[in-house]
């Protein structure tokens, strides 16, 4: 499937109107089977659906392990299925079951339960430092690579870079968290998380399950081109991430955790 | 409790930091209990709880009916409690339990269930009729009424206005459907569904969702600032909704029934 499709669209301008074929970013819906039971449906950009998949059910917390996923395919273009080694523990008697979307605490009972613990640390003794001047040049090396963005407008974006600013991996959706589960994802199916040498930088504001997703990534240092919220702040904070908004080039706010970013 | 709050950040600002308290927008887990049962929990701006947990309820489709809605009330600063005529289904055995966030999806076990069918046509015989500069004037009023995101730059407003361009109900949240479940549960609460004489602005990109929501709330014409998606598109034009989209003080598209808007 493609990322984005062409339509006719009424273009008005300057007063006066033309009907034009536009590029829109393209979102369907794609179901998560593990074990051969549903688990989840969510909303994505097509492409990227096995490191979707698989970044959700380790984000999630749905796998303990990352050699946990046995196998997986694509049924059909909006399917992918798991075979896991444990099947993934779902409460249906003790959680709740709808939930609005971008909530991030799906079945989640009590607020108490949103926060997940990582198996990975990030107040160890590997620490990484990077300057300034690198920060600020990330920004326009993620929309060198946002293809999608640049065609259509409406698409989020994510890229992990190294702390010389080279950019080592890049994912896009409609949705920001999918964008993430899909980067994230690349690295589980591999089995290289943790990823504490790495920066991520997101092309949006900065929600706590991002962060929440990062940190489970075990990534120090987050980065977004907009504003993060205050639960992001508190979470980045807790867990010693340090967290950066509003990246323009020659300008950012740092949230959390300053030392890690040098002159 | 507020809808922001300051924190202590380091500014770097052309080769200098500085220690400054920024403003940052509030985001915080909402409980929404039905009938003395937990029923979801969403992350939302703190205020205008009730509304939110009214048109969550409503566009969701869990509830029937306007006045199904009995009582309600705060028990804590994040919770809200509804008594409501029939306890909300949730077929846990039929449906999925876990999700991803910005879905917009969450419970549905196949492709088909996510359309959701409206009791509002809007392709009855009552027309509304509006004219470019109207449209066009709309953003800057919008910008007008977003004092949230004014201070923080972290936050999605929507708003309501008449053919004239007048604005009639406002809401704003960290969730951009959080915000339009806030305006839409504001007239459920108060029985006036469906809208079909106003227009419905959103501050973002249009969603899947944004979409289906406000089809429930039986609205004719949508704006956003951003970008809609292929299947908002197709939703909206299956359904007789107007859609347009990238407003700006001088130009907008339109991607589906371009006739409800005049010269």
């Amino acid at each position: 499937m493609e990322d984005s499709v062409s339509k006719k669209i009424v273009k008005f301008s300057n007063g006066s109107r033309t009907n034009v074929t536009d590029l829109i970013a393209a979102e369907a819906p794609m179901q998560l089977i593990v074990n051969g039971k549903p688990l989840s449906i969510t909303m994505r950009t097509p492409g990227s659906d096995v490191e979707l998949g698989a970044g959700f059910l380790w984000t999630e917390r749905l796998i303990e392990r990352q050699d946990d996923i046995i196998s997986h395919n694509e049924s059909d273009q909006n399917t992918v299925e798991f075979s896991t080694r444990v099947q993934p523990m779902v409460e249906f008697e003790s959680k709740n079951f709808f939930t609005t979307s971008s909530c991030g605490v799906c079945g989640k009972s009590t607020v108490d339960e949103i926060m997940k613990s990582s198996p990975f640390s990030l107040h160890n003794s590997h620490e990484i430092h990077v300057q300034e001047r690198v920060i600020c040049s990330l920004p326009e090396k993620l929309r060198n690579h946002q293809s999608a963005f640049n065609q259509t407008g409406g698409i989020h974006g994510c890229a992990l870079f190294d702390v010389d600013g080279n950019i080592f991996k890049f994912a896009e959706d409609v949705g920001r968290h999918n964008a993430l589960d899909k980067l994230i994802g690349h690295y589980v199916l591999r089995g290289q998380l943790p990823l504490p040498s790495y920066i991520l930088l997101l092309s949006g504001r900065i929600s706590f399950e991002l962060v929440q997703k990062s940190i489970m990534a075990g990534i120090k240092i987050v980065c977004g081109i907009g504003a993060p919220s205050d639960l992001a702040i508190d979470t980045a904070h807790e867990n010693g991430q340090t967290l950066v908004g509003f990246l323009k080039k020659d300008s950012f706010n740092i949230y959390t955790h300053p030392k890690r970013i040098i002159e």
